[in-house]
Parts: structure tokens; sequence; C-alpha cells
């Protein structure tokens, strides 16, 4: 969601929030994925005092509505929707998960005002709070752990509002080597391994034995495996090529 | 995500954690969506000890498992992510949004476990943590406000991976009315629109005016957009003739 008027649309009400912290945690969420209306309806004062003022209390906590009714809280909005952890209380209120529930609320965030509530820390929304409702929302958790904190809450709601699996995927700065550096790779590690060692190295001016080509086959397609970048390669082939003259300085020390 | 060995293979790791509220909403977290380990890194021993015996700790959290060094954490682990808020401070590390993330974590879950990697509140995960992982995912959080609250961020992830938008809706429990019912409710209506005198009542007996079809079809039509369920109906209903039996009773006091 990124038009500004969808943003600008929805209201995030909290009905008697306790916690301050639980305030001004909701308050960051509204903010981090960019949406900017809290209210709240009936706080206990003293917490909403508290939150508000806290040190580094963000502008939009300051900006926050205080309202006395949820009726009041939601008056100018056209579509009311209530959070519930618990499964379905009444049959007649439709429950929808968070998932089938988002695109809804996006849809008549472009033409109107959506009113997303929570209830309480340990209460959640009264059935007098949810028939002010036109319909609930329920985020995915698990049977026996339904109950999420206040503040997780209406961050992974707005999370869900906001996302965006079309987004582009930032632009890949990341150039893949080519077939010649990785060719170059590829030789100075056979070099490498031969002055080591590690694999038997050919008589100078000796014509290639048949039986080294399985071996430069295999480094070669390892090589391929490591899905190198052109400025990892440019970093391995430095290493290798230290490495050679290392070996070959330890075999020839007089050279 | 709903196999129980994917959900077993997520190890959640808090490197440098300072505030046993942060340790404890993330392990509520977990347990909400269903996951099940958690690990901690060179906590800030108080802040941990505090954390685990919090009144109501959760058994996650109690059976938290503490290193000392990230490498040790994520030993037993073939993917390793990191969570940054930040955009991509190494062009070298692919920075992937969370959305684009989550299908890649799953996948790899289904066969070993995965790391997710989340910093400490003040400094997020320093460069030396961030050369453990593979690659680093992001909550698309807005450029302006980008860090998010250390517990908020593991719910949201946590929410990614195990979201669900093919999970069956919740079955229909909500009967449509027939159109028969809604019929019995137009036709009170009319009735009661007439004893109230919002429409004028047609003398007993008389032929049906031809005036009278726009208002009826009005009602109908009205009736039809209300989406009514079957009880909703009832209960409609049952209103609709107690106000008809009282205006016919207020119309004819003798009666």
């Amino acid at each position: 969601m990124s038009s500004h008027s969808q943003l600008d649309n929805l209201r995030v009400v909290l009905v008697n929030p306790r916690n301050p912290l639980n305030i001004g945690a909701a308050a960051r969420a509204i903010s981090n994925f960019g949406f900017l209306h809290l209210r709240v309806v009936n706080p206990y004062e003293l917490a909403f005092r508290e939150a508000r003022s806290a040190v580094g209390a963000s502008p939009l906590l300051t900006r926050s509505e205080e309202f006395k009714t949820l009726a009041e809280a939601v008056a100018d909005c056209t579509l009311i929707v209530g959070t519930t952890g618990v499964g379905r209380r009444d049959p007649q209120h439709p429950v929808k998960r968070l998932e089938h529930a988002a695109p809804l609320i996006r849809k008549r965030l472009v033409t109107s005002r959506v009113a997303l509530l929570f209830g309480s820390e340990k209460r959640g929304l009264s059935n007098e709070d949810l028939s002010h409702c036109h319909w609930l929302l329920r985020i995915p958790t698990r049977e026996e752990h339904r109950s999420m904190n206040l503040g997780q809450a209406v961050a992974v709601c707005l999370y869900e509002l906001a996302r965006d699996p079309h987004a582009a995927p930032p632009p890949e700065k990341r150039t893949a080597a080519t077939a010649a550096e990785l060719e170059r790779i590829t030789s100075s590690l056979l070099d490498a391994l031969r002055a080591s060692g590690y694999l038997k190295s050919l008589p100078t001016g000796a014509p290639k034995r048949r039986s080294a080509a399985p071996t430069d086959e295999k480094i070669r397609r390892l090589v391929r495996r490591l899905s190198l970048s052109s400025s990892d390669a440019d970093l391995l082939l430095g290493i290798l090529r230290q490495i050679l003259w290392k070996s070959r300085s330890a075999n020839d020390p007089a050279g």
C-alpha cells in the first residue's frame, strides 16, 4: 500500500489500554509502517500521560487523539474492524484471518476511513465494543497460545496492511563473475594445488598427461558451483596468487 | 507453514539482547506462531535471568539456550539469515524484503535448521555478526523510521513465516435468509410503514393502486441490499410485527 490517502485513512484505535509501554509500542509500529493516526478510547489516564510524555515520544503519539467512548472514536469511519485473539464468540459476527482481512481493509481505505480496534491487554474487546464492528479480524496464532502482546499485535496487523509481495526487489548490485574470471581462478587454483603438493606437479615442459584432465575438470566444476561475484573473483584470485608465490619461494628458497 | 518439522527447525537467535521485556516478548511471539526454539547469544546476564524467572515466563523461555558466541549458536544450522533495519551496508551482502525472504526460509526449513538473527536493541547486528550470515532480511518499514522495536520485529518476521493466504476460511456458520424470509420482512415493513403513516395506507378492500408499486419495489430492493442472515431475518420480523401491533393499537385504541 503506497498511496498516501490509503495510509492517511487508517485509524488505529486502542480501547481501554492500560500499559504506557504498549501505547508507545503501538505508536512506533504505526510510524514504522507509514500510517499516521492513533486514537485512544478511555485510557488509564496515568498510562496515557506517561506514554505521551516519555522521552523521545514520537510526534505521532503526541498527536494521538483521546475519546471518551468508542462510538465517538469511530464516528467518521465507514468500516470498523475489531481484532480478536479468541475464536469466534458469536457465530453471527464474521471472523476473518488477517491474510484475508487485509485486502478488504486496503480496498476500503482507498475511498474512506477505516477503524482498526485493539482491546485492552487483559480482556481484549468487550461484547459492547464488538457490537460496533462490521466484522472481526484474527491474527493466525496457534490454538494453544492465541493471545498476543498488544504492541506486537498492532505491528503484525500493520505489516500485513503495508505488505507488498510485488515490491521490486532492490537492484542487484552484485555482478556475477565472467567465464574468463572463473577460468583464471581455476587455473591459479590448479597451480596452487600443484605447488602445495596437493596435486602432483607436471614436469616442466612435459606434455599434459591424460590423467590430469579429470582433476582439472573437477576443480573447474567446483569453481563454477561457488556462484562467485566479479569482485569476489578478484579477491580470490589475489589470495591464490599470493599462496602460489609463497609456495614457490618455499619450494625454491634460493629463487 | 503447518508441518511440525518446519516449525521445529527454526532457531530464533537474539544477539546481545539488553532488555528482559524484549526477550520475553520474543519468546511470546515464537510461541504464538507455533515455533519452538529461542537461542540467546551473550545476553546482558541480569536481563536474561530476569526474563527467565519472570512470573508466567513461558516454558519456551525457560527452555531457551544460552551461547557465548554467535558461531556456536548457529553451528548446527545450514542457513543463517540476519535481520537489519537499515538499508544495505555492504553491497556484497544481499538484502531481501521479508515478503521475498520468507519462502526461501520456509523451503530450507523442510530439510534443515535455519537461524534467524536479531541484533541488540541499540545497535542491531554488528559487521562481525553479519559476516556469519548467508544473506540479510529487511522488514519493509518506511525510509524515515526504519528501526523497529525488537519484540515487534520478531513477531512480524514469524507472522510472515507462518502466514498462509491459502488457509481455509472458517466454515460459514451464517446462513443467508431465503427469498421467502426476505419477502415476509418486506411485506411486514410495508405494513409497518403504512400503519405509522410513513406511507399512505390503502383503504381496506380498495384495489391496489398503481402508484404503490414503485414504493413496494423500492422497499423490496432495500431489504435485499441488507444481506440478512436467516436468524437476523427472524429477529427483524419479530421487531416489525411488534411495531405493527403497537401502531395498530395506537391507531385504534378501542380495538
